[in-house]
């Protein structure tokens, strides 16, 4: 059969633009044994694609150039040459950017839809929920009446770092970058506080002001400025996870600013760079804490929804725009 | 009794100099009960005291002007008002720069003569050798076979980093400012490899020259430019205790740098900064441990001993010359 894929067309100096993309058709070959056919159902976008994008070791290899861009993709199975699978089944996996593709049954893992609707399992039951669970419980380990800072609070990984951190028992504060997120995180997030760093001239004493007893654990998904801010606040034995640095991931040079050392030293600070696979067999059990939370009330999720294939690229575009609240997904 | 004292005379702007401190005379007053008066033997000079004399907070508070600086002092036993001391025992603790001054019985701890020099008790022994200790042991967990730089190596608290992660079966590299100490780093403390940073044209590459399989642990003393190349041939999932950064103490702005977090980010690598009285409960199984390594010939101490206790601002001062080699301490 025929169908259409996203190829990586060019790779982007700084900021990405439509140009680096190529849709195409490609034919997909007959099934082999152990093989299913799917159809995707939801692509998920997100931030850290930006680095495939490069040709530089990171902890995924580069994308290739003329080769289909690949993420988190929820699909349906439409034709099995598998014992495991049957069409019907709604699956879940890292897959290329196409309508349909063939996987080999040991990459897919089936979902439960009964338990949340499907395009959870790209967000907070998926890498996003478990990038936050393991990063905050794992490195940042808060304790009752600490305060928690989170950066890129309104986004797919920040809005469940915070709500974690509140059902520990912590003051927690997100930073944004707009009056309507920064409202949201208060209102609809239990957020105690919400600074939008956009609006905010002088961000190292709005940092001081939210967070009276200072910084006990800092999840950082931004880096640069906001980062230098936040630290300058931060406590002794202070946690921070680094989860992210969308600030940075369009550079085209080092990026320079304050030296970090003397200050983890002097106040005896962790920070630890991690990825979510780092904590892969540990997935299930996170899964099951996570779920319970949202069975419970306690963890709220929102996604934004793009519709069409066709707009996979620019709603990974959209990310460096900071248009998006919550998890980005593409429904086809 | 009258003694001499020196006493901070003001603070420094960058570099300090032996204006920035006075020798006068002092009144010590009668013993009271649970006191005991000592004679200072050696007086030990740290670069972590170049911090406490700025006015800034850090994990110990500023010495203050016109008050006595303080440090490591190991001391014999003149007078007692106390059950535990009586003269002629030989103590340590956290004392006065005078020649003779008066403690309470409960900041002194009695040493053991026999199994070291006195002056290894603010070595190899006291501070020093438990910040290598615990910093590389609890922070570094090195493994057989792992690749471990550390940076200050001729330093006090390098010397013994390196040879406990030779007792740990690790490859050993270490960073130092001359030909000298970068052959004692190899001929006398058993590194597998040195690299005279000064001479260095590309420290980068000779780190991964001397580094082949990359880094797995950082033990730094000096932060700055060096450990920029370092942190460049970090390994995944390294870590990096941080324990001086004896190369920005001197800085009069706020030292700038490429930003460490995108490197950290996506080698999932952890950095801590700490202090050695964050160990202060499993002091007396370091000790042992360090002690054992010194029965067995395992573990070699150098010491670079001032005589005089006027010579006590010199010898502060000529660490930041780079000129000692192992712990500098004061003989009186």
């Amino acid at each position: 059969m025929t169908t259409k894929q996203f190829v990586l067309a060019s790779r982007p100096k700084g900021l990405p633009t439509h140009d680096n993309f190529r849709m195409e058709d490609v034919d997909l070959p007959e099934l082999k044994d152990g093989e299913i056919l799917l159809q995707g159902m939801y692509y998920s976008v997100d931030p850290y694609m930006r680095g495939r994008m490069n040709d530089a070791k990171s902890y995924v290899p580069p994308f290739e150039i003329d080769q289909p861009m690949q993420g988190g993709v929820v699909a349906k199975v439409t034709g099995s040459k598998s014992g495991s699978y049957t069409t019907g089944d709604v699956v879940v996996g890292m897959f290329p950017w196409r309508k349909d593709f063939i996987a080999n049954d040991k990459d897919v893992r089936k979902i439960d839809t009964s338990l949340a609707p499907a395009s959870y399992y790209l967000g907070v039951l998926g890498m996003t929920g478990l990038t936050a669970y393991f990063g905050l419980m794992d490195i940042g380990k808060p304790k009752s009446g600490e305060t928690v800072v989170v950066s890129g609070a309104a986004g797919a990984v920040g809005v469940v770092v915070g709500q974690i951190a509140k059902i520990h028992g912590c003051h927690v504060v997100g930073i944004a970058g707009s009056d309507e997120k920064a409202k949201l995180l208060t209102t609809d997030f239990g957020f105690d506080d919400a600074i939008n760093y956009k609006t905010t001239a002088d961000m190292n004493k709005a940092i001081a002001a939210a967070c009276p007893k200072g910084v006990d654990v800092y999840f950082d998904n931004v880096g640069g400025d906001i980062s230098d801010a936040v630290i300058r606040n931060i406590n002794f034995h202070a946690r921070i996870p680094l989860c992210g640095q969308i600030s940075l991931y369009n550079s085209t040079e080092i990026p320079m600013g304050p030296r970090l050392q003397p200050m983890l030293l002097t106040r005896s600070v962790l920070m630890q760079g991690f990825i979510v696979t780092n904590y892969q067999v540990q997935f299930p059990e996170g899964i099951k804490k996570l779920a319970g939370w949202i069975k419970e009330g306690k963890l709220k999720f929102t996604e934004t929804i793009e519709q069409g294939f066709e707009n996979l690229p620019k709603a990974l575009l959209g990310l460096f725009d900071g248009e998006n609240t919550g998890k980005m997904v593409v429904r086809v």
